[in-house]
């Protein structure tokens, strides 16, 4: 039984963490802090909520004890590397939801993200987790970095493929299109429903964050190829539909692909191989994963669907934590409805 | 432990009925009865559901065992006719999901179902289950009639009003607006999409069935004014709001209103009293019932949200048969995550 | 063929009064002021117009000169007070479509909108444009003061009845529900998609300004009911969908009404009288306010559709344009295609 | 000055068709054939349309008379080959909407398609419209073939760049998402608002009938490299989004690719190009394609935007029977509002 902290947490993915770890049989009590919210009641930023989880006061990130067992980290870009360091340095147990150690070469921070990475030396220690691949890293590290949400629904499309069949693809060009609840509760004109209804937009073509994230790790997996990613804007606030085309130099046959994936995936019991291409509400307000593969020639499809906010961000860390602790993957993250 | 029986269940309401009894804590056993799907996998129905619930066979209402404790029954209107009175006979507990049962007088059926009722004499046996309001009728009854969506959004609303304050109501309008679920599963071209995206429409004007259940309820309940009732369709696919308009012959002090409705749903756990007009989405994909009242000299707008495949069907079908078996009215209710 | 300028008008509803103007065979030319968006060129605002419109600079509206026929004011409540007095002192004509001069009682505007009126003598000299009722006084005026977009769709509802049957009613409940283009473009976190996809929600229940504009032109048709005024948010961005609920004191016959309405409405263009209850979708992108009536004992219930910004806002006051310099009143707003 | 019959044309298509024709100065009169809707009249099939359009009856196709100068042809797949042959016999012009002409192979139509094409001869002699780069061919043919609503949006895309570029490219993968008014107006459960609400799904992966006809043109403008195309179905009605993205064997610099667009549609005032990634409803309701051209290294991700409905069909038929003609392209297409 433990204690967790959860430092930002007032925003989409901190309504579903909060919930997943009031439901977790091995939590006895939490201790959230926030930068704006904080002096307000819990039940007034989630009045949803009235009913569902016990009101507390939020704190101040300025007050932050040490006195949890793990903190989950949901902060903005560039706030993460504030507080991680510290408790690190006491021996305490971090998942960190940002981006702020995805990345294992500083320099891509300074290209990508904007800024000067200050604590370069943990982006080695941490563990990347994408926890239905990395699953026997994740047990007893310290310091977890949750995959984004974008890079999570690609590398569960493609990891396997890559490790088949790395040699004999061309090209690989990912096209993601995401609710709106990805980019957050920050008033902008461009988020508003009068602008979104009935609307579709391609944002930051060549120059997603998530994209040098995918690449590390793809590569990783052994992919060779070039590698393309572009992301849009669904008129709709859940949900994340990624489709992965592939060009090869030969045919591969569809059913020895689909074998592949079963084999990788056999123990991964929130990755569903799917028979025809998912549709997305069957993964939304899920910890799953549905993969679908179509090849034709030397044409393979692969389309991937998650929850942003729970698959993509506060279901997997409550996975990750569950596989720090040794604990079965799946607790706190199967009690509840499928939308 | 019980062992339960779903007559009907394939479609929208079925979907929600299966994962609240799939993780209720004292069923042992489930069996799913169906027309259409009957001889289908369940998860083929509902390929959403894959790793949440255990696939079985759907089998055909003309196997119908009566080997169960409890039967739900989620049949279309005249439908529910056929199977209800003989499992009464055997002894057996049921709860309808429909329609068949929730009017008191015969003569109505002919009026506004037409259809001529073939076991009215089951029709003053039924407990008619608005769950947070005939609590203690629940206990020990074989035979609960699970209310409509829109009446239950409206009786919650105004039972409590009209408890205290009859003699002051002049008139009451209510008007309400359904997600498309509410109509079901049926192909119906006024029900597409490409139609509905963007679009609202009202409804059966002035010959809803929901009406006469509501008005009947509502008199039991004292009121003596002259009601109308409007239903529209939103487009999106859950959740009824229901505006009540309530026109009095004196003022009335909101807070003194506020304070009756306080104290009628003191023990009601998923009734919640809000300050504001509740959001739709706070009680979308859960049991809740959230109610606001808004007073200003002799007008007063009570607003109601429920959603309308869990709290106007499932959900309190679930709620029911915990009161009727004496257990905790939110067993296998709370154990998930509000949308 | 006349020159106009519009101030204000680089908002939603700005968009379609431009379309409006650009296709109007009586204008030779136009000007636009604004305030935050003056210095942009006119297809930076809207992209979407390229193609369209010609571009042109927006000026600033410090910067506005006197030397057109008619203006347009779309300004934020409290601003069109600073430009209209000045010009209709210079003798220019005036289109107010924001909500300085709708109402005719000077303390309402401390009362309902916060502000001390400082030109309350105009008041009385203004024309309320609800065009397709006041037609004959729309001629040759110099200041009409524009409808707002609830009270077009109610007044265009009720007045006919209310002319016709003013003793038998016993109460009038009106319940509006509007797409949010209504609440404008500015950045609000409760008006992000996120927020209000799948959502609906009430909002300045009893306290909402179109109540009392509402109020005092239906007793100026004669209404002596009390009167109600509810209004809600829909997820979608356009259109107003109002449900008009009318106790009487005896039952009214349908056919009768109706007769009464094919009246009154009979040289009225974009006023379509419906056998059924209307479609939202049949009026968006339209200047057409859509009627049905369906009477059941001694209840009536009146549904009307408008598009908010069309003939709730820039529509109608390109009909009163018409009017105002005695042109055919479907000028400029019948070459477009219904979406 | 011509007379038009349109043989379909009461589904979503025909709603626009008819629109445009009836504002279309060079139009003097249409009628309408169709099969299911034979015998209404037209304003019962679009109740919206009441005071824009003249009430007519619609005849049955069976009735058809070869009176018009010129037809357009808006039928189910199979259907149009029944009667174009008869009305190009007669020497009558003929714009077909549907894709039994648009394939230059007859083979195809077996492959794709499923039917044995009876009239291939007719394959070489119809013009394949896609109006904005066939320019000059549309003038005085008799037959024109309307291209594709997704091949429209991808060819305009792409047939610049393969133009200058075809020997650079590796590969090229389009994916597509369109609302569901392009699955026409038939009661299907999986279109349903219900089922679609908040979802997103790709469909017909590797097998859609618009692939064949993409590659046959793309490759008459010079591609030789692999090509493939995936569609999925957006939670709204109306538009299509598409991103292709490009893998070259050498970085193009963005700058130059953008010119030479700019040459290719100097004179297309229906294409717009686009600075940044087009939003999609800035071509809903309207005639344009916009494109933005990204380029990083290898890579170039191209976004194009149609309405569906209008450049993916009936508004491409008016361009390519204004180009027939011999009249300005822009006829009876501008006269409207973006939406």
């Amino acid at each position: 039984m433990i204690s967790v902290g959860i430092i930002g947490g007032t925003g989409y993915t901190g309504k579903y963490l909060l919930q997943f770890i009031k439901q977790h049989e091995m939590i006895t009590n939490y201790t959230i802090y926030a930068n704006n919210s904080s002096g307000s009641k819990l039940l007034n930023v989630f009045p949803e909520l009235f009913g569902v989880i016990e009101d507390q006061l939020i704190h101040s990130v300025n007050e932050l004890s040490y006195s949890h067992d793990l903190y989950f980290v949901s902060l903005p870009h560039g706030e993460s590397l504030k507080y991680i360091p510290t408790l690190l340095d006491k021996g305490i147990k971090v998942i960190d939801l940002g981006g702020d150690f995805r990345l294992d070469n500083k320099e891509l921070y300074n290209e990508w993200y904007g800024f000067e990475h200050t604590s370069a030396y943990l982006l080695s220690q941490k563990v990347y987790g994408l926890a239905d691949v990395v699953k026997t890293k994740l047990v007893k590290t310290n310091f977890i970095s949750n995959p984004g949400c974008y890079p999570t629904s690609i590398q569960l499309a493609l990891i396997p493929f890559i490790k088949y069949f790395a040699n004999n693809i061309v090209t690989i060009s990912s096209v993601s299109y995401s609710g709106t609840s990805g980019a957050g509760k920050s008033a902008k004109t461009e988020l508003l429903l009068s602008e979104l209804d009935g609307n579709v937009k391609a944002y930051n073509v060549n120059k997603h964050r998530h994209q040098p994230e995918i690449e590390q790790e793809l590569k990783k997996a052994g992919m060779k190829s070039p590698f393309a990613f572009t992301t849009h804007l669904l008129p709709i606030s859940r949900g994340i539909y990624s489709t992965s085309t592939i060009h090869l130099d030969i045919a591969i046959d569809e059913i020895e692909i689909r074998e592949k994936y079963s084999i990788e995936y056999e123990d991964s019991i929130f990755v569903r191989m799917r028979d025809v291409p998912p549709e997305l509400k069957w993964v939304v307000n899920s910890n799953f994963c549905d993969i679908n593969i179509s090849a034709k020639g030397k044409t393979v499809v692969i389309t991937s669907t998650i929850d942003n906010l729970i698959k993509g961000a506060s279901g997997q860390a409550v996975q990750n934590m569950n596989k720090m602790f040794g604990w079965n993957e799946t607790l706190g993250l199967l009690k509840h409805k499928v939308s």
